[in-house]
């Protein structure tokens, strides 16, 4: 009919003459998800996003303070998880400064839920052995950011890291007025924080915020969600990354809605004042940012709209 | 002060009899991204996205029709896009239905920017032959979705792969009368296209809408961005997937505003028809889609709002 099937027809000839379509069986479907990682730079700083799963959180209407819970539910339908469970992914952050590897909170340890736990696999196929990590550094005490200090039989995992944790943080868990005055729900999390330090507390190195924990890593404090929340601000060169640890939950509601009041937020109205100035900072300042409990690869931005903030996926880059 | 501290002290003794912390150099930095793939399941079907990469398309005042070019800055500032580029990310989608495996679209080839190319190494990753590939089916003639049909050299990547095509695009791209009417820039694509169907347009398969490609994925009709442009609904058991290909094109700007019209749909008005219609039945029925230029990995969900839509990302999951 014209040049582009007659020149097909004739230059054709030879692929026809290896013969009809093959009829093979496919290749057998793999089955397992692919290494959940990804790296980018800041300034020289080499940044892997390691990702540990998500835990679907079953909540009821006492869950969040300063909300109806229908406008709760309607966020996490329009968010598609899950009826009555809130999707919270954890992805950790490791940072090659090129003098120390050094590991932002270390995941669930695979001791909370059978949907997380992937962060050794990925940090393998990431092609880092536990061995050559320099430093932990924690962000607060919640079980999902030190559970990966210990394997649930109580083996240290990364047998070399110096492990940093927030002074604050430390003195409030270590109390045990605190822990007699907690609710029994609450009661759990102390005893998960004696049994993760035990045998290691005398080598706990604590900081304070404004301490630089490492050249180009400073500690920020964020208190609210726990006493010693503390979130980081990484730079090197003229690039910056905030690493906002639990400064807000899942993005969908907490970003979108920085007033309200997960439980887990033990002084919730300070958590909303840190979680709003550091979002507005992020959101003013064009800042990277990465979140704990951001959907994976967890990193991007921040844009305040008329009554929050909504988080801005980094747009995933085929080079680091 | 406390148990807390004191049984660490106790316990702690065989850790600090280990030594010091060692001050060895950290893990050389990895310079190289992750394998970028992700796979789940629909029904029995095994879907596996594969990232090629993105490209940042310089654009002007002229790119999108029915648009204040302020407003188009706004959005694409918003995305956190380069000044005056359109990040335009490509994610092809490999379905194993158990007896097939096939490609829908195959990506850039590596010859339209150097930020994208990827498809090759990470379908590498994902421990895929190209010669274990039973079926290609492109949706239309743009390069971006055929061009990874062939080498730059026009060697076939895909030896064994039988082609299927829409039979409109076939007809639109195929007639030199079209060629010969159509502005410069778009004579490039013309004559890209009839690159590569060179030597196997007799042995490619021209389909029509409504038509079963393979069991379980159906060509349904999305003409406008081009005459022939298809989409695919892909059914197994109880459990749909959307494959919307180029109904939008970055959802940050065109999901959000459906009706502004690139300048790459080659009929903007019907092209917003298109899109609305299948944005809004995706959005009534909570239908998983994938689009080809949404940012990896490109699944998710659209949620539909006071003036357009928004791409709601899949959380990504450590199982498949």
């Amino acid at each position: 009919m014209n040049d582009f099937t007659r020149r097909g027809l004739i230059a054709g000839a030879s692929v026809a003459a290896a013969g009809a379509l093959p009829a093979e069986a496919a290749a057998p479907p793999k089955g397992k998800q692919a290494p959940s990682i990804y790296r980018y730079k800041i300034g020289s700083f080499e940044v892997t996003a390691l990702y540990d799963g998500v835990w679907y959180r079953p909540i009821d209407e006492k869950f969040v303070r300063q909300a109806d819970y229908a406008d709760v539910r309607r966020e996490m339908s329009n968010a598609f998880m899950p009826e009555e469970k809130l999707a919270t992914p954890f992805t950790t952050v490791l940072v090659n400064t090129g003098k120390k590897l050094i590991l932002l909170d270390t995941g669930t340890g695979g001791q909370i839920a059978s949907t997380a736990g992937s962060f050794s696999d990925n940090l393998k196929a990431a092609g880092i052995d536990p061995k050559t990590i320099d430093q932990i550094v924690i962000s607060h005490f919640h079980p999902d950011h030190i559970n990966g200090i210990k394997t649930k039989d109580n083996a240290l995992i990364f047998p070399n890291a110096e492990i940093m944790v927030p002074e604050a943080e430390w003195k409030f868990w270590a109390d045990d007025a605190n822990l007699r005055a907690a609710p029994d729900g609450l009661k759990i999390v102390f005893h998960n924080v004696r049994r993760i330090f035990a045998g290691i507390a005398k080598d706990v190195t604590h900081y304070r915020p404004g301490k630089e924990v490492a050249p180009g890593i400073e500690a920020v404090d964020a208190a609210g969600h726990t006493p010693g929340h503390t979130v980081f601000a990484l730079q090197s060169g003229k690039e910056q990354l905030m690493v906002l640890s639990d400064t807000t939950q899942h993005p969908a509601l907490f970003a979108r809605h920085p007033e309200w009041q997960p439980q887990f937020d033990i002084d919730g109205p300070l958590a909303v004042t840190t979680r709003k100035r550091l979002l507005d900072r992020a959101a003013a300042d064009r800042t990277l940012v990465t979140g704990y409990h951001f959907p994976f690869p967890a990193c991007g931005h921040i844009v305040k709209t008329g009554t929050g903030y909504e988080h801005v996926p980094l747009l995933w880059n085929i080079a680091v």
